[in-house]
């Protein structure tokens, strides 16, 4: 096991430490319980959008936290659910008037503990909604999931609700958009090489030379199956078709088009599987109007990649244009706002229009 | 040979193409010859900041282009210094009424080609300054390279410098300014796995299950030794004193550290190596005042990272401070400015202010 770590047993706390070191000008990171929140939590008159699950993944989900996205996230050890006294630390130190929305990925662990803290939070008098996020087609259920896992989605759907928040729609109107957001979000992922968890010091999962697995989840477990290494371009048919076919998404769709690599994967290898995906997108008629290239939601160095696909209308485009600041995710405004609503900030919505696709 | 690519030869151009595809809306992509400008270039009223070097090192340099940094750049083949054609018609694209300034990572074949095309754009009519950056403490001289490398250094002066043209400074402040850095700045990194550059199939060296390279290159290049795997502690310590000694950094000091990922180490890793680097300087008496963590100069998918230490000022950490708007590095503007000058975006400048070390 080759990695840059001291014991392996305390990789979650000192890379939270160094996460508080390089970013605790900008928020508030709890050791015990271990949690990260918005500097200026909480905050009156928005919704708090609180959301956490297994370390491993980083930047998701404490490199998330900040204005225009998360209220709070909590890091559970590495692959591993966070615990309800965790959850529940973070949610009332989000918690401000109007409530507070858990997003929540499909694994049992992470589930169970989100509700638990709901419920403890709740007995306190802070009214908590949940979303649970299960974007990814590849298997139906799998290790530690009844059902769906939730993977990529979860980036997208987070920045989007994260600014349905921050403009100040209610706890209603914050929980529908996270669930309709969920049903037209589909993602799948491929791995060539496993990765390690640190206080195990093993593969996750043994590949060949020349094989590749192909909708592998964010944690090494199996996926739909086994192949012999392939080329970029067949890749990425692989992962597109199961997921245009899910939705279905159909010609004449406006799509945000995620590529995200699995954290030991170059970004030069990510912008030719995106060249890919472009490619198919336009053989069927759907238009890239949004993207997301790079490293967002990992598996410790895992060599792969995942697409992900989002089924956009103007609010939704909006909202993703909407500035964000956290350490993961971060862009900013340049020109005057055209907005539907009065915001703090702003925003040239026309800034992350895609010409290639479009004409 | 396990990568996410089709034909080993047209890596870096079907990247390129995926990158117009993703950023076609932000910057404007010329394939014949190749390299990227701003979607505004040229821009009238400030010098133009111009840079470029083999590719593989991804977000560098076609992903710094953009307001608040590089004007153009330069993407050469794998490794593979830009062609004198190439960067030619980068500075003459981003040529505007002020001049441009060439900055040059110290490899042979970069200094040459740069200063070819500088003499080919000077001879109709456009003024070209140029400064090579050599901030690399590990070795003296190096494969391709005569003198010190240029490595992790150039990224924050990109940085820095395209802040204080995009403020309007003149084409000799801009340049002074940037040599200036390049004497405050210093790096040094190491290496856990080796990369391959897919043309070539196989690694660019061999390193044992327990061995790892300290002072290793950007492109593999040898370092100062080879030895067993020690912790990210000890390797923090390995890489920053050699620095520390060098510039000398001494107690007082205001810097900002830089802990870059070389493409295959996940974050989680380089926050550790980052919290361990915090700590020694603070051993140190010396401030860290500011900070950038992940992977932003890279060697294909080698795992390990290197650390970056630059000297601040109050200039420099405004400029530092200023929005940015490229593909690669991006921050933006929540509150009103404080600054000495007229900008056209507003900044925080106590947001990015680390209260871990001044306190």
């Amino acid at each position: 096991m080759k990695k840059l770590i001291n014991d392996p047993d305390q990789v979650v706390a000192e890379a939270l430490e160094g996460f508080e070191m390089a970013y605790g000008g900008r928020v508030h990171v709890n050791h015990d319980p271990a949690f990260v929140a918005r500097k200026d939590a909480p905050v009156q008159g928005k919704v708090a959008i609180v959301s956490g699950g297994g370390s491993g993944h980083e930047p998701m989900h404490p490199g998330y936290v900040g204005p225009g996205m998360l209220d709070a996230a909590v890091p559970g050890q590495m692959f591993t659910s966070p615990t309800p006294d965790q959850v529940e630390a973070a949610t009332k130190a989000g918690a401000a008037d109007k409530g507070v929305l858990h997003l929540v990925k499909n694994y049992t662990g992470d589930v169970a503990n989100f509700e638990m803290a709901a419920e403890l939070a709740e007995a306190e008098g802070i009214e908590v909604r949940s979303v649970v996020i299960d974007d990814d087609v590849a298997v139906k259920d799998s290790l530690f999931t009844a059902g769906r896992r939730g993977v990529g989605g979860t980036v997208l759907i987070e920045k989007i609700v994260g600014a349905c928040a921050d403009r100040g729609d209610d706890l209603e109107a914050v929980t529908n958009l996270a669930a309709t957001l969920n049903g037209r979000v589909r993602s799948m992922g491929m791995a060539l090489t496993p990765c390690t968890v640190p206080s195990a010091g093993e593969p996750t999962f043994e590949l060949a030379d020349n094989e590749m697995e192909i909708g592998i989840g964010i944690h090494g477990e199996p996926g739909r199956e086994r192949l012999p290494l392939e080329s970029a371009d067949q890749i990425a048919e692989r992962l597109l078709n199961p997921i245009l076919e899910d939705l279905p998404f159909r010609s004449g769709d406006e799509v945000l088009l995620f590529v995200n690599g699995m954290g030991g994967t170059p970004m030069i290898e990510l912008l030719v599987v995106y060249r890919a995906a472009c490619r198919l997108l336009s053989e069927h008629g759907i238009t890239v109007q949004r993207d997301l290239v790079g490293n967002y939601i990992t598996a410790l160095e895992m060599a792969g990649c995942s697409i992900t696909l989002l089924k956009l209308d103007e609010d939704t485009k909006w909202l993703w244009d909407a500035p964000v600041d956290t350490p993961g995710l971060s862009w900013g405004a340049w020109e005057p706002p055209n907005l539907p609503w009065t915001p703090q900030w702003q925003v040239n919505t026309s800034r992350r229009t895609l010409p290639w696709t479009a004409t």
